[in-house]
C-alpha cells in the first residue's frame, strides 16, 4: 500500500475492540522503530459469558504496553461507557502515567477508582471540550462528536509523520438533547489538513437506515406515556444521560412524577444534576416515598434493561423490589434495544411481567429508542467529509468492519485495512504498513483474581458444565493394600441409584476395588498406576450408566509404617 | 364464563407448550369427572440451555398421564417437529398405547424409536391424510394446515359435549411448494358444526407482518445464488422439506448442481425422496466427488442454521470438513432465522466466515426465509371463519398467548382463557371452566439419565460455574487425632499461588490445620464438627484472597483401631 517504510513514523496498535464488540484499548505511537512513545486512547471491558462462568469483566491484556511503560506519555479516554472505561481501575495502577478526559468522563473514572479504592490524585487531569494538548510529538484535540453519553469526544491526533483522526464512537445526530452537537466545522478544518489514518467506529455498519436523533424520542415516549395507566416503569442504559433527561421531560409532559431505581441510574443522575444537566426538570420523587403517591400519578426510571435479575426492573418483576412494584394493569417501557447474547434474560422478564398483567412496550411500538452509534448513511457522509487516506475500521466484530471498509472505499478513502487485535501499523503520508504483530491477549477477572488466559479456573469450571466432577480418595498402606474402600464425592454426577438402581453405589465401590485388584504386583509401589486405574474405572462404570464421564481426580494417600506407629501409639 | 357444570364433558390439559416455545404435549379427555378416557396430542421436547448444563433434551412430566395409563386410548402426532414428536421414544415405552400419523410424520417416528432401539411394532398407525378414526367417544379427524414441514395435520376432536378444533403448528400459505394446501373447505365445514373451543398455535401473535408463502422464497434465493461467485453454501432448518425443495430447484435454476451435507439434511432429503417429493429434480452430486467439481458450479445445503459448531456449516466455517470447505470468495446463504438464545452461536460463525473472506448473505440481503407460523394476520382470519366459543392460545410464552387472546376476542371467539401447564380445562356446548390443576412439571434428559427434576445433577453443575468446587478429605484416628494434613483436591478453583502469592498452599493447609486446632476437646468425637469446621475455614480462606467461595465438601475418615492393628502387622 506505501512504497517505502520511512524512519519516522507513527504506529496504530489496537490491544482490544477490533474484531470484537467492546473492550476497546488502542496504542498510537510515534518515533523509529523500537524507540516509539506511546499514548493508549481507551481502556475498556467486556463482559464474561458462558464461556467464562464467573467472569465478570475480560479486558486487553496490556503487557505490550507495561514493558513499555517509560514511553508511555498519556492515557486518553474518549467517553464514559464501560468498554472504553471499565480497565482503568485494574491497567493504571501498573502504569501510572497521567489520564486525560473532559469533565463528564472524569467523573465516571473517578468513580471506578473510588470503588476499588486506588488513589488516583495528581493524575487525573481534566481536559476542557474542543480542547488540545501537546504531549512530546503528539498534538492531541478532542473534537465534539455526538453520541448516547454525554462529551463523547473524537481524537485528533498529530504527529509529525502522520495526521490520525480516531472518532471514538458516535453518530451524526443534529440534535443530541444534551452537550454539544457534532463539531462539523472542526472536522472539516481537520480535514482540509489532510488525514492520514482515520480510526472509526464499526457497530452499525450493517445496518443501512439512517440512525436517528436522540431528540425524535421525546414525542412517541409522551405518546406511550399517555397510553399507560397505573404505574409505568421505564428502563434504559443508565449512562445515556440526554436519553434520562428525556424520559424525564416526557414523563412531566405526561402528568407523571420521576422516580428513579437502580444504583446506576441514581448515580449517574447525581453526576448530570452536578454537572446542571436538569437544571429546568423538577426533582424527581424519592423512592421511600412512592407510597404516598396514586400509582396513575408516578413514573420510575430504572436499570434492567438486559433482563438483568438483580437490577431493579427485575425485582420489580418478580415483586420483590421494596418500593416500586407493578401490578395488573401497570405498564413498562423498554427505551432500550436488547444486547446480542441477552434475549433470554429480557424474554424471561416480558413473560413475567405478562404473567402478573403488566404491558410491556418496546421499540416495536413506539419509536422509543436510537441506537448512538454510526450506521451506513453516517459512515458514508463521514468519509465524504474526511476524505482520509487510510479508513482503519475497528469497534466491531470482523463482519462489521470488513462492511466499514466497502462503505470507506466508496466513499472517500483512498485505503482501508481491517486490523486484528495486536496488529502493529506504521502509519506514514505515504499510506500504511502492517507487517508486525505484538502478542494481544484478553485478560479475565474472576473474583479479586486477574488471570492471564481462557485457560484458567474459568475453563475449569466451564468443563464441570458437561459431566460434574469427582475426587477420589485411596488410602493404602507402605506396600499398597488397600486400607478402606475409595472414598469419593462427587458433584454434578447423578446419585448411585439413578446411575446404577438398586445396586447403588455399592456396585461402583465394588468395580474401583476389582480395578485394583487388578493390578500387577509391582504397580502396587506406584501412585500414579494405581491413580490412574481407579480413575479409568470409575469413568468407564458411570460411563456405562450414564453416558457421561465425570472429570475425575483420584488421590491416593500411603500411609507410612512412621504413621501407623504414630496412630498405634495413640489409639 | 359459564353457568353451571354439565356431568359429561370434554376436558383440554396441556401438559407441556403452554407458557413456553417447545415440549408440546396436550392430553385432550371425556367423560365424567375421574372417569374420562384420554388421547394425547403431540409428545415434544425443548433443547436444555446455560441453566440446565449438559441437558440434551428436556420433555414434560406425564405422570398424570402414567398413572392413568388403561384409560389412555391414544397418541395422536400432528407433525414432525422436535417439539411435537421429539419425547415419543422415552414417553411411549411407559405407556404403550397405539400411534396414529400421517406417512411422512410416521417416518420421522419410526427413526426417534430406531435410534433408541425401541420396538414400536403393532402401535405405530399411519393415517391417510384428511381421514377420521375414531377411538371411543372420540372422533378424531386429521385436517390439512399448511406449516414448514410436510404434512402438518390440525386435529378436529369430536366428543359428545363438545367440538375442538386443536390447529397444531400452522400458517395460510397459500402456495406451500410440497403437499397439500390448507383445507379450507373442510375448515370451513367443521366451523358450521360450531366450534365449542379452539386450541391454537401462538408463536407468531407478536408479529402484525403478513406471515409470507413459501413459494415466493425461489426467485430471491435464484439471485442470490447468481450473485455469488465460487462455492455456495446453503443452510436452513432441515426438516423443511419444502425449502429443501425450493433450494434445490434454485440451485438448478442459478446453473449449479445440488451436494447435501449433514446428518439430518442427508435423513430428511432420503425420506422426501423415497415419498417422490424430488421427483422432478436432478440428483444431488455425492460430498466424496465434491473434488470433481469446479466450485463455481456447485450450491451445498448443509446442516448449521443455528450457529452448531459441530453441524456442516460449523466445520466449514472452521476449514474442517472433510469435503467442502470454504474460502475468500465463496458464499454462505442462510435461509433461516435465528432462534432467539442462538444469537451468539450465528455471530461467531458469521465472524469465522468473514475472517476467511467468505461473503455471508441472510434474509437482511434476500427474501430467503419465512416462518411457519401464524402471525396476527392469519390469527385473524382463521378466527373470522372458526368462530369458535372459546380461543384457547397455546404454543407461545405467555407474552404471545396473551396477545393471541386479544386477537381472537377482536375477530370472532366470545371467550378466551390462556392456560398454563397443568390447568385441568373442562369444554362443554356451555363454555369452559377452569377450577382445578394437575401437577405439571419436566423431565431432563442428562446423558442416558432422566432426571425428575431441575435440581438434579445438572442443576448442580450450573452451581458449579461460579466458584468451582473442592473436595477435602480428612484423616483422623479414632480419638479425632489429625493424622495428616486435610487433603484438598479442588477444581475450577484458582491454583495456591495465584490466590495467596509466595505462602500458596502452604497457607491455606496452615489455616485448616488451624481451624482443627481450634476445636473444642469433645468435638473430636464428631465427624460432622470436624468437617463442618474445615469447610467453614477453607471457604473463608480462599474467599479472603478470591471473593468467591467454592462448593466444598469434607469427608472425615477415621482409622479405627482394628485398622490400625491391621496396618502394623502389614507394614
Amino acid at each position: 500500500m506505501t512504497k517505502k517504510k520511512s524512519k519516522e513514523r507513527a504506529v496504530f496498535l489496537p490491544l482490544g475492540g477490533s474484531g470484537e464488540i467492546g473492550m476497546n484499548m488502542n496504542l498510537f505511537g510515534y518515533g523509529r522503530d523500537n524507540h516509539e512513545k506511546w499514548i493508549m486512547v481507551d481502556c475498556g471491558v467486556t463482559f464474561g459469558g458462558p464461556d467464562t462462568p464467573g467472569v465478570d469483566i475480560i479486558f486487553p491484556d496490556f503487557e505490550f504496553i507495561k514493558e513499555r511503560r517509560e514511553d508511555l506519555k498519556a492515557i486518553i479516554l474518549t467517553h464514559a461507557h464501560e468498554d472504553h472505561i471499565g480497565a482503568i481501575a485494574y491497567v493504571w495502577p501498573e502504569l501510572r502515567v497521567p489520564l486525560y478526559a473532559t469533565a463528564f468522563t472524569a467523573r465516571m473514572i473517578q468513580d471506578k477508582f473510588n470503588d476499588r479504592g486506588v488513589d488516583v490524585k495528581g493524575f487525573l487531569n481534566i481536559v476542557p471540550l474542543k480542547s488540545s494538548i501537546v504531549i512530546g510529538d503528539f498534538r492531541i484535540e478532542f473534537v465534539s462528536m455526538t453520541h448516547s453519553i454525554p462529551e463523547p469526544n473524537g481524537i485528533y491526533i498529530k504527529t509529525p509523520a502522520a495526521n490520525i483522526y480516531h472518532t471514538g464512537d458516535w453518530k451524526f445526530d443534529p440534535d443530541p438533547v444534551l452537550g454539544e452537537p457534532t463539531d462539523h466545522k472542526r472536522i472539516a478544518e481537520i480535514a482540509a489538513e489532510g488525514i492520514d489514518a482515520c480510526i472509526c467506529d464499526s457497530t452499525n455498519a450493517l445496518d443501512n437506515t439512517p440512525s436517528g436523533s436522540e431528540a425524535a424520542i421525546l414525542s412517541p415516549m409522551v405518546k406511550a406515556l399517555r397510553k399507560s395507566t397505573g404505574r409505568v416503569a421505564i428502563t434504559t442504559f443508565a449512562s445515556n444521560v440526554a436519553r434520562m433527561k428525556t424520559l424525564m421531560r416526557a414523563i412531566k409532559d405526561s402528568g407523571r412524577k420521576c422516580v428513579l431505581a437502580g444504583r446506576s441510574v441514581e448515580r449517574i443522575f447525581n453526576h448530570g444534576r452536578a454537572m446542571n444537566y436538569f437544571e429546568d426538570l423538577p426533582e424527581p420523587v424519592a423512592l421511600e416515598e412512592v407510597k404516598d403517591h396514586t400509582p396513575g400519578t408516578l413514573a420510575c426510571i430504572c436499570t434492567g434493561s438486559q433482563g438483568e435479575q438483580r437490577a431493579a426492573l427485575g425485582k420489580m418483576a418478580r415483586g420483590i423490589h421494596p418500593f416500586f412494584n407493578l401490578s395488573e394493569g401497570d405498564t413498562v417501557i423498554f427505551s432500550s434495544k436488547t444486547i446480542p447474547g441477552n434475549e433470554k434474560s429480557v424474554f424471561t422478564i416480558y413473560n413475567m411481567l405478562a404473567e402478573n398483567g403488566v404491558t410491556v412496550l418496546t421499540s416495536k411500538d413506539f419509536d422509543i429508542h436510537v441506537s448512538g452509534h454510526p450506521t451506513a448513511p453516517d459512515l458514508e457522509k463521514l468519509y465524504k467529509i474526511l476524505k482520509p487516506n487510510v479508513a482503519i475500521p475497528v469497534h466491531g466484530e470482523i463482519r462489521h468492519m470488513n462492511r466499514h471498509a466497502e462503505i470507506a472505499l466508496a466513499h472517500g478513502a483512498n485505503h482501508a485495512i481491517v486490523p486484528q487485535n495486536g496488529d502493529f501499523i506504521e502509519i506514514t503520508r505515504e499510506g500504511v504498513i502492517c507487517d508486525k504483530e505484538v502478542e494481544a491477549g484478553r485478560l479475565y477477572l474472576d473474583g479479586r483474581i486477574v488471570e492471564e488466559s481462557a485457560f484458567g479456573s474459568a475453563s475449569e469450571r466451564k468443563r464441570l458444565t458437561y459431566a460434574g466432577y469427582a475426587a477420589i480418595f485411596v488410602i493404602v498402606d507402605k506396600s499398597g493394600n488397600l486400607l478402606s474402600p475409595p472414598d469419593i464425592q462427587s458433584f454434578g454426577v447423578p446419585d448411585g441409584d439413578k446411575l446404577f438402581g438398586r445396586a447403588g453405589m455399592e456396585y461402583l465401590y465394588h468395580q474401583l476395588v476389582e480395578a485394583y485388584e487388578g493390578l500387577d504386583a509391582k504397580d502396587y509401589d506406584d501412585d500414579q498406576k494405581i491413580s490412574e486405574a481407579i480413575r479409568l474405572s470409575y469413568r468407564r462404570t458411570v460411563n456405562q450408566a450414564w453416558g457421561k464421564k465425570p472429570i475425575t481426580e483420584v488421590k491416593v494417600i500411603r500411609l507410612g509404617s512412621a504413621l501407623i506407629k504414630f496412630m498405634n501409639s495413640a489409639s
